[in-house]
C-alpha cells in the first residue's frame, strides 16, 4: 500500500508555497522537486499556488499561456503519476482560441485530468496609492463551478479573487463539499487585511476545511505575493500557516471533524429557505 | 441644533454593554442611566444588548415576556424622546397571543417605534461538554428582515444567532444597508471562537459596518455572556471593542468610507448573477 494513501477519515494535504520565477522550465523543475518532497512526507493531495509556472501580472499572461492539454499540464500529469498523488495544479495562463484564462487543473494518481477550473471572478481592483490591477484587460472569466472527489472528500475549487464571493463557497457547500481549495496570490495590501479572514470566514460559515495556497514572496517581483499559505478547519481555527518564505505546509483534514461540527452547530439545516435561497447553476 | 445630531457623512454610535440582572425594574433603571451617558457623549444612535431587561435563558423568557407595546417598550420610547437619540432596544422576550419571540424594537428621537425585528434564526446548538441550548423549546422564530433609516444610513437588524447566516447579511446589503446591528449574547465557547470572526466576515463580505452588542459578562449568571461588544468597519478592521465589563463602546461610522471601499474593491458589481443569485423575501 502506498504510504501516501488516505487511512480512514483523514487525509494529509501538502500545500506548496513555491517561489515562482520568470523562467518557466526552472519553475517546472522546482515544482517537481517540491511535489516529490510532499509525496515523500505522506501527502495524498498536493496543491500548487496560483500562477505556478508564470510570474503574476497581466503583461506575462499572453507570453506564458499554453493550451490545455499542453506542456505544463502534461508535466503535471506525469508528476501526479510518478509520485502517486492527487495534484492540484495551482493555476496557469491558459490559451483557448483567441482567449486567455487563469486556469487550475487537477490530476489523479493515474495522471488523469479530473477537473479544470477557470477563474470565475476576475481580479479588478483599484486602491489608489496602493494596488491597482485589472485581470480583465487580458483574461476572460470562467463560467462554471468545479468540484472533484478524493478518497471520500468532495473538494470545491476556486482561484484567488473567487474567495471574495461567499456565494461560490455556499454553492460548493450545497453541492456537498467538505473542503475548499483556493490557489491565490494576494498582495501586500489585501494580504495582511483579508487573506486569513476570508479563509476563516468561508470555513466557519460553510463548516468546511479551507486551504489557500500562495506563491512565496519575492520582493523583487512586479507583483509581490503575501505568502502565508494556510489551512483552516471547519471551526475557523488555523490548522497550519506559513510565513512568506518558500515551504510546504502540511495539513491533515478529517471528515469526522466536519461531521461533528455540523452536528454541534447545525446551521445548514437551520437556514430559512422560506426567506432566502441561493440559486446557482449546477 | 442637538449636539447629538449627525454632521455630514458620519454618525456616532453608542453600544451599551450593560450588566443585566434578574430584577427587571433595576435593568430598566440601569438602561436609562447608560442611555443618558451615551447621549451626553454625543451618540446619535444608541444600541442595547440582546435580552437587556431579562436574564438570557429559556426558563426566563415566559416570565419576563411582555406585549409590544408594553411596559419596557414604552420605557424605551420615552428614553429615546427624552435624550433625543435613535434607540435600538437590544432585544427582549415578546408575548404575542400564546407565542413568545426574541424581539428587538427601534425608536426614533420622537419616540416612534420605527422597526421591530423578531429573531429569525433560533439558537439551537449542542456542543457536548460545553454548551447546549435550545431556544426553540420556548420561542417562535420571526419571519422577516428588518431595516430602518437614520440620517442617510440604512441599517439592517439581526439578533445574535442571526449573524451565523451570511444570506441574511447579503440580503441586507442588497437592500442597500451600509450598517448591520446584531444585539447578541455569545457564550464562553462560541464567543472566543466566532464572535469577532463573524462580525468581521459580514463586514468585509458586504462592505458594511457591523456592530455586535453583548451584555456584560456575569460569571454568576446561568448563561455567561462573552461580552466584547464591538464595531467593525467595511474593510474588516475593528473600530472599537470592549472587554467583558459593563461599559459603553463608541464607534463613529462614515458613509464616505463605505463608498470608498466599495469603489476600491467593487465586489457587489462583480458578482456573477449568471452563475448564482440570492433570492429573498423583500
Amino acid at each position: 500500500m502506498n504510504s501516501a494513501a488516505a487511512t480512514g477519515s483523514t487525509m494529509l494535504m501538502g500545500l506548496i508555497q513555491m517561489s515562482v520565477k520568470k523562467n518557466k522550465p526552472a519553475n517546472l523543475t522546482r515544482c517537481a522537486q517540491l511535489v516529490q518532497i510532499a509525496a515523500k512526507n505522506g501527502a495524498r493531495l498536493v496543491a500548487l499556488p496560483e500562477c505556478f509556472n508564470c510570474p503574476y501580472g497581466t503583461e506575462y499572461f499572453a507570453e506564458y499561456a499554453e493550451t490545455i492539454p499542453g506542456e505544463s499540464t502534461e508535466f503535471l500529469s506525469k508528476l501526479a503519476q510518478q509520485f502517486k498523488v492527487w495534484l492540484v495544479g495551482g493555476s496557469m495562463p491558459e490559451r483557448d482560441g483567441d482567449k486567455l484564462y487563469n486556469t487550475s487543473t487537477v490530476f489523479s494518481p493515474t495522471g488523469e485530468c479530473v477537473a479544470k477550473h477557470r477563474k470565475v471572478h476576475l481580479f479588478d481592483i483599484d486602491i489608489p496609492g496602493s494596488i491597482t490591477f485589472k485581470e480583465s484587460e487580458t483574461l476572460s472569466p470562467g463560467n462554471s463551478f468545479t468540484t472533484f472527489n478524493v478518497d471520500g472528500f468532495k473538494i470545491g475549487l476556486g482561484i484567488c479573487y473567487d474567495i471574495r464571493f461567499p456565494e461560490m463557497a455556499q454553492a460548493y457547500a450545497k453541492l456537498g463539499c467538505q473542503v475548499l481549495l483556493y490557489p491565490g496570490a494576494f498582495n501586500m495590501t489585501t494580504g495582511p487585511a483579508h487573506w486569513e479572514l476570508l479563509a476563516r470566514s468561508r470555513a466557519v460559515d460553510n463548516q468546511v476545511y479551507v486551504a489557500s495556497i500562495s506563491p512565496a514572496r519575492s520582493v523583487d517581483a512586479d507583483y509581490i505575493a503575501y505568502g502565508h499559505t494556510l489551512c483552516v478547519d471547519p471551526w475557523g481555527c488555523l490548522v497550519a500557516e506559513a510565513d512568506e518564505t518558500e515551504q510546504i505546509v502540511y495539513a491533515e483534514i478529517d471528515l469526522n471533524e466536519v461531521k461533528s461540527i455540523r452536528q454541534q452547530i447545525p446551521v445548514s439545516q437551520q437556514k430559512r429557505s422560506d426567506l432566502y435561497q441561493l440559486q446557482f447553476k449546477k
